[in-house]
């Protein structure tokens, strides 16, 4: 990989840690323990609300947001609305999990709402869901999970970060990072980790963390896909069961020596 | 055991791992993510969603249906009556958790409408629950927790199975399942598994699982059933204490041998 | 320690394991299932329910109720409003955790209403929080994080006592118990437990089940204190990373030995 990214991760990493970003999180109940976990873990620090009314004192508080659509009950979604306003104003940036867009049209509605009003600095999904608000009609997602390798989706990301003008990231065996002209990878990680719930939701929230702490969203959503699945691909290494994989995945974020980690991970840079 | 019921295990166990089946998810707060990880851990896929506006399509989508009314919140409980009546629609198996039925009217008042009106393929409760809906005033539920023993509820099970025509599961030291004529039980298990929040509310959700991929009810109950008192007795000969418990729990699941699980299993066919 | 508190913690605990109190949980989805672990290892019983109409159901089965405004949902807030009046009118004990208070004014709002028209039990929050509630204009809380130690918060923790007519608690690296006269310290526990999301939270609903085997609120709050800063210390003498130091703070209260736990609590009663 690029040295100049494999700087950016060590120096983003602590800078974490240094400042402990706040994260505004709107996520799905399902994975909101793990998300809070894993962002105390690598020593940001997650504030979970998704009542209207105080959508914009969070939004002054907070250095980023997260919003994910797993469980899109009617009161987070209409906080998340509210919400991306708010951060909008302000100039902070915002990381968009699209779960399961593609599956219903109502998630495909969501996701694509939010992003033209809202203007997401990163969107993180699988392939069905990238394709989906792509507007590809390929393939359709198998529930929340993916029917299709994440390189079928890449043309489709690089349409949707142009389009929507951010940072699109494609989740799979290899994730692709793209802001619709650059394309880079991360080729760690374990096909183990998609066997503990919410590690998807997490690696977003993640996003939020590092775009935080630098206003390059490309280098901010590269360095958190490279650090979940480098902690994963750690993690599954000594695997007894997806039980404590989960802990272990908390463990290995925690525990994370930014420099030895970036020596293991195996990314590129894709020519255009 | 009955030689035809301990090869079925291993082959629904291999069926649920082959197809991974899509299982929609109506459950409570606090048991979602293990719910979500146990379905995982044996190969289902879990999709949580109550937001009524997609419940047709996710039925669409889904093998199966599990509604848990453990936090009876009024989007989750409406979400559920369009969810059943949809599933039902389709001919899909749907399973119910009545948590707290009996311990206050709400809860045995919501169990009862979607018993009568969804028509369940499966009910798993406890013995104060199971009594609760069959109406015995025998006992009284404490909290979530049941106040007799399962054998208590036996003829309550099975006059309930025959009212609502499907199959009863009475969780406890030994589980019963019925169809309202042939009665089966698991011995296994260890008494370590009711301190983990959840486990009563996870091995629903397995019924579903099962019941995705086996059409017959009174296997598929038993199947769940064998296999989660299998993983928590060999989870429990480890016992280091109750937060290791749940995680272990969840590897003996996510690692589960069946020809293995199936020869420690010890159930009966009680005659008629 | 004085040696009335060490005996008074292990017949707490002991009543705890004994008679299995029924805690009625309104808390935020975030450490729901933590909480709720945390209650079954020390041998109490969570209820989760925020559902209105079973708010009077429910206080007449339960021995304490435990509040935490960290999701402050609306239905959660509206349901909690009734839940403290019904268990006023039964002479129970409720614990409020307001999360957050400080931080955004909506949180400030609800737990000052909920101090004034609830009349709660102990209030257990940190730093910033009390200092919130006590009308203190010193700090701003960072997030659901303080801002500042819990020795800046003890004039405020005394005031807010005498005020609301309540034990008030704030935790810190020492943690501070004052009905608004007597004040007690509790100087076990791990920084490293403020890394685990919910740490906050569970020992409030630890506060719940002590305050349900013993009326004077000061003991059974200083109890809940001490018994999870040794399990938190204990837990974190052997830490391997912030997941399974979750998983071992719920060991550790499962497998609880209160006499042994008693013997390495460090604390004070401070003179008036």
């Amino acid at each position: 990989m690029n040295g100049e990214f494999v700087s950016g991760f060590v120096r983003d990493c602590d800078a974490i840690r240094a400042r402990g970003p706040l994260i505004h999180c709107i996520t799905n109940y399902v994975a909101m323990n793990f998300n809070a976990n894993a962002l105390l873990a690598v020593g940001a620090s997650p504030l979970m609300s998704f009542r209207q009314e105080e959508m914009r004192d969070v939004a002054a508080l907070c250095d980023a947001l997260y919003v994910n659509i797993g469980c899109p009950d009617r009161a987070l979604t209409d906080a998340a609305e509210t919400a991306v306003g708010a951060v909008g104003e302000l100039g902070k940036p915002w990381v968009l999990d699209p779960v399961g867009a593609g599956a219903t049209q109502l998630r495909t509605d969501i996701a694509g709402e939010l992003i033209r009003e809202g203007h997401p600095s990163i969107i993180r999904g699988n392939a069905s869901e990238i394709m989906a608000l792509a507007g590809s009609s390929v393939c359709r997602t198998r529930g929340v999970d993916s029917a299709v390798g994440s390189e079928m989706a890449l043309d489709s990301a690089r349409e949707l970060a142009s389009d929507a003008g951010c940072v699109v990231v494609v989740s799979g065996s290899t994730d692709y990072i793209t802001d619709g002209r650059q394309v880079l990878t991360v080729e760690n990680g374990s096909p183990l980790m998609r066997r503990v719930s919410g590690t998807g939701c997490t690696v977003s929230a993640l996003c939020a963390a590092f775009a935080a702490v630098d206003s390059d969203c490309l280098t901010a959503a590269w360095n958190a896909m490279a650090l979940m699945a480098v902690a994963g691909e750690r993690a599954a290494s000594r695997y007894r069961g997806t039980g404590t994989l989960m802990t272990d995945i908390l463990d290995e974020l925690s525990l994370c020596n930014a420099a030895q980690f970036s020596s293991v991970i195996r990314g590129t840079v894709l020519t255009e």
